[in-house]
């Protein structure tokens, strides 16, 4: 077996990154973690929604990671026009628009109504024109009053959503859509139903994230373990036997997006109200190749990691802040307990403690 | 609707008092909560398994809440003979022997292996002539290797387990059993199957506890809030539906017991490692009448509390402390944030926060 691989510029199609001293914190890791190229979350408080905003945010980020490239994305909401979508797109200020349910997870208060996109035809109809990326937070909010013929709860909530993501497929046949950190069977299934009959890859319209963390976790590990409890949370063993088997399918409609989303220690370990998200950024890369070597799968890895994702959101070379490519290498590491701050913001990585197979470094082009 | 209910000598067939200062805390707050007789669990460290500990045990209880009737149990292990099982029964040591699968909850290391029984046999044939009770925790332990055709987790752990329960029906059919704290629709209709021919309550031979926390708790509950995070875990909606309408059925073989299980705020308030248990006794009716009264079944609170567990206990008339009857009347009160002692320990009782519609006095007799 191959003790070092050259993955190329690797992307992760999404993470967090956050604002303030947080964002000085992480904004590093995305590199460190082994990743050249990243989509970056819109869920600040308020979302980002005006040009401007975005325009600022990158600069911020820019700065603190000049060799890293920031794909940036709006927040899908009653903000935004036809026209600002245009206007974003020739001033290529966005590469794609996020979907966030209302109310699923964290910043996601201002979201959508999930049971009826009819309001956000227009922008979509923009989009797709366009060639923005739709991404979709694809869970049904929980419904538990008795009332309804099925239950909504976080087990099936991505279930419950597939039917909308076949609907937005079917209305805009051309728009490109992600179906971001998919956590089931059923969503794995969707996916490859929706391109059996895609020939070429550079016809794919809906692909499919999938997390670090998720080809890990079941149910049982975040029950009693709030520092693995995200949204959508980690399903069932056979769910996350489909997650792994996708991504190491070398099918071109799985690819990563880590859904890094990092929270201060403390909104991690409380009673009640603990923040939803798994901070794997600082690790990304060999968080992967760990699972795809116990897969026997890191002929794979590349795939996954750089080529799918750089077809799908079309990543001009032009637009590459650095050309550098990122070598998992076999190095045995501990994961630190936490990252931190000179002014004491702890985080705690994913898997804080465990042994690790590989490690990342980067090769300069 | 009755604005007062006298609910007679209740019972709270499954409780955790612990030791030292949280048994100080916690062991008063039975009668509190208006219960009246408590049969208590043998969970402690190391288990309690000889006669000594449990008389031991009893006297420092009752000592802590003298008008409490405390029913006393040996936790299953390889120190039980069949001959300490006679003994114990006839100097009336114990009621009963608490069966905990290892590694499934809280102090559980030391129980036994649900999928083979039959070296405890000679033990529950002991049980049985002397009229013992067996209480079962019934979860199979998580099993995620890939190898097996059915993965065991959180949700499905109780269902994998009633094929076992129904194998000691049959292998033991006048040992009383109790499937403690049953948290799905599954386990329901087992109870239900197992006594579909029983002509009279004195005849039943096994029964459920249900808890108050799992009349009000689904899986939306406790992800993310520890507070709520229990062993067995709170189900599906459909679970809990289903555990309400046996609780308000009438039906003799559903009964309370609360698993009210405290720990120190500090051990719920965790990244990692939180401690399963929900603290629900010192409103232990409260809780209960709030859901009986949504239910307008408030007339079948008496016998779910009072009735139906003193049947199948037999519980002797010369063995209660107190004759003193439980009373619940319409009165809102706000469950306090905390519960604690002067030294600091500090415990979060369920629902905190929130509001009853319901509060409980004492008739002396």
């Amino acid at each position: 077996m191959a003790s070092e691989l050259n993955l190329g510029v690797t992307c992760d199609m999404h993470v967090h990154l956050r604002e303030g001293s947080m964002m000085e914190l992480v904004a590093p890791t995305v590199r460190e973690g082994g990743v050249s190229v990243a989509y970056v979350m819109p869920n600040l408080q308020p979302p980002v929604t005006t040009i401007d905003r975005v325009v600022e945010y990158k600069k911020k980020i820019q700065g603190l990671a000049p060799q890293t490239t920031f794909l940036m994305s709006f927040y899908l909401s009653k903000e935004l026009t036809p026209e600002l979508i245009h206007e974003a797109a020739s001033r290529k200020a966005i590469r794609g628009v996020k979907c966030y349910p209302a109310g699923v997870t964290t910043n996601s208060a201002a979201g959508v109504d999930p049971n009826d996109f009819s309001a956000f035809y227009p922008v979509f109809e923009a989009m797709e024109k366009e060639n923005l990326v739709l991404n979709l937070h694809g869970e049904k909010p929980s419904v538990n009053d008795g009332k309804q013929a099925e239950d909504i709860h976080v087990l099936n909530a991505e279930e419950s959503f597939l039917p909308a993501l076949k609907k937005l497929h079917s209305d805009f046949p051309n728009l490109k859509i992600i179906l971001e950190h998919c956590t089931t069977e059923a969503a794995i299934k969707a996916i490859e139903d929706i391109n059996k009959d895609v020939k070429d890859s550079k016809d794919i319209k809906v692909a499919a994230t999938i997390t670090a963390h998720h080809l890990y976790l079941t149910i049982d590990d975040w029950a009693g373990n709030p520092i693995n409890f995200c949204k959508p949370v980690a399903k069932l063993p056979k769910d996350k036997r489909a997650l792994v088997s996708a991504a190491i399918s070398g099918k071109p409609y799985f690819f990563f997006g880590s859904d890094s989303a990092p929270h201060p220690l403390e909104s991690k370990s409380r009673h009640m109200g603990v923040c939803a998200g798994v901070f794997s950024q600082s690790l990304a890369i060999p968080y992967l190749a760990q699972i795809f070597e116990e897969q026997q799968s890191l002929d794979k890895l590349k795939g996954f990691v750089t080529d799918f994702p750089t077809q799908f959101y079309q990543v001009p070379h032009s637009d590459l802040k650095s050309l550098d490519e990122a070598v998992v290498y076999k190095q045995k590491q501990v994961v630190p307990p936490t990252i931190s701050d000179k002014q004491g913001l702890l985080v705690a990585p994913f898997l804080a403690g465990s042994k690790l197979n590989w490690s990342v470094k980067w090769i300069a082009k």
